[in-house]
């Protein structure tokens, strides 16, 4: 029997293609989302419908409310930015990041890995993400596995050893579309964009749709989610 | 004017002293709280007490449900050990170990602290605890930092430096205890016990109970909070 591994799944297409990926490494996937005060709550539904496509053994989806603290495009009303060009996404730290986000997600993780028995975590972080976001560095996931094997009852008793796995970090947009394909992940399912309209629909035209269509383009494929206008 | 600093505040003996210190060390508090589905949800009205009566610039009471993992004595139904000796205490981790609790605790204050353009944490965790919690040791700290100033904007675009302050970490209880009332901590305000009755009135048989009691009395002092039958 496969042993389970925590795998955080926001809904997008990173995540869905990575919590392929964990079941294809042999892991029985315990899928984990988070209801943020994100002003996309359509994201915790796609991941539902993601993580059953999937066969993900359970999921959870935890409350937490960083809005408590305020600081992000992505939890407030300060504008999400729009018609950038690539060479601007990667630069700079952008408005759409959440303080201490993934270092919030990776301990809830850290949390259901401990009462599952698991050493195992899965990440969907890419090189394009740790361009801009601190938090998806591969130096910040190492330092992330010290400290949690410093944290546990199972790094302190046994000589077991906390795993981050972070199948996506050297792939581009294009390689990571062609590989969710060829694992059958039904990309229809996942949501991207940081303003859909009421019915869902993608704008197109934010950073992370921008990127989304330049990978499938540049795989050969067509993103089979809705666009206005389109 | 003084600079904020992002305290841990869970309403028990430990973290109001510890907030009186980071006053005392010239920081306007920024106390922080959690409601996570402990048995016991007095804490939190002791924490909002204690915030006030110390003068706290701000109290934040964050929601978070760990009970969705399940896995110990203070968010399920299993048993509070009772009436254990102090060698017994001390020995092995316990029954009441939150899985990844300061782990997911400490995260949300770095969230707080970088809105608060801070780099400033207080932990009130001590020499008694780090025998039994894993996460409360300091090589656990010193590895939270490493991680934390990997994580944030702050920590990448300038030279600053994220620091956990933990003035308990060589204490014993009843040098808790006098610092407190030195830096004039209304002790009657705090809560410890870990099942509590209807009235709120501590049991004196728990761990945590009898772990204060001994702090009282070998510091001198009388605990003003009430006890079941006293």
């Amino acid at each position: 029997m496969a042993g389970p591994a925590v795998v955080l799944l926001s809904g997008g297409l990173d995540s869905a293609t990575t919590l392929a990926i964990a079941r294809e490494e042999g892991f029985a996937p315990y899928a984990l989302s988070f209801r943020y005060g994100q002003r996309h709550a359509l994201e915790v539904e796609a991941a539902r419908a993601v993580a059953q496509q999937l066969g993900a053994a359970r999921h959870v989806v935890a409350e937490i409310d960083l809005r408590a603290f305020g600081g992000s495009a992505l939890t407030s009303d300060l504008p999400v930015p729009t018609g950038r060009r690539e060479a601007e996404i990667g630069r700079g730290i952008p408005a759409t990041y959440v303080p201490a986000r993934n270092t919030i997600f990776l301990s809830y993780a850290l949390g259901w890995a401990e009462v599952l028995g698991t050493d195992h975590i899965y990440l969907g972080v890419n090189a394009l993400d740790y361009s801009g976001y601190p938090d998806c560095r591969p130096e910040y996931i190492r330092a992330y596995e010290v400290m949690a094997r410093l944290a546990t009852r199972a790094g302190t008793e046994g000589g077991r050893s906390l795993r981050i796995h972070t199948p996506l970090i050297g792939l581009t947009k294009a390689e990571i579309v062609r590989r969710g394909l060829a694992l059958g992940v039904d990309f229809s399912l996942t949501r991207t964009c940081y303003q859909p309209d009421s019915q869902g629909r993608a704008c197109g035209v934010c950073d992370a749709c921008l990127l989304r269509l330049k990978g499938f383009a540049e795989a050969g494929a067509v993103d089979p989610v809705e666009y206005r206008g389109s």
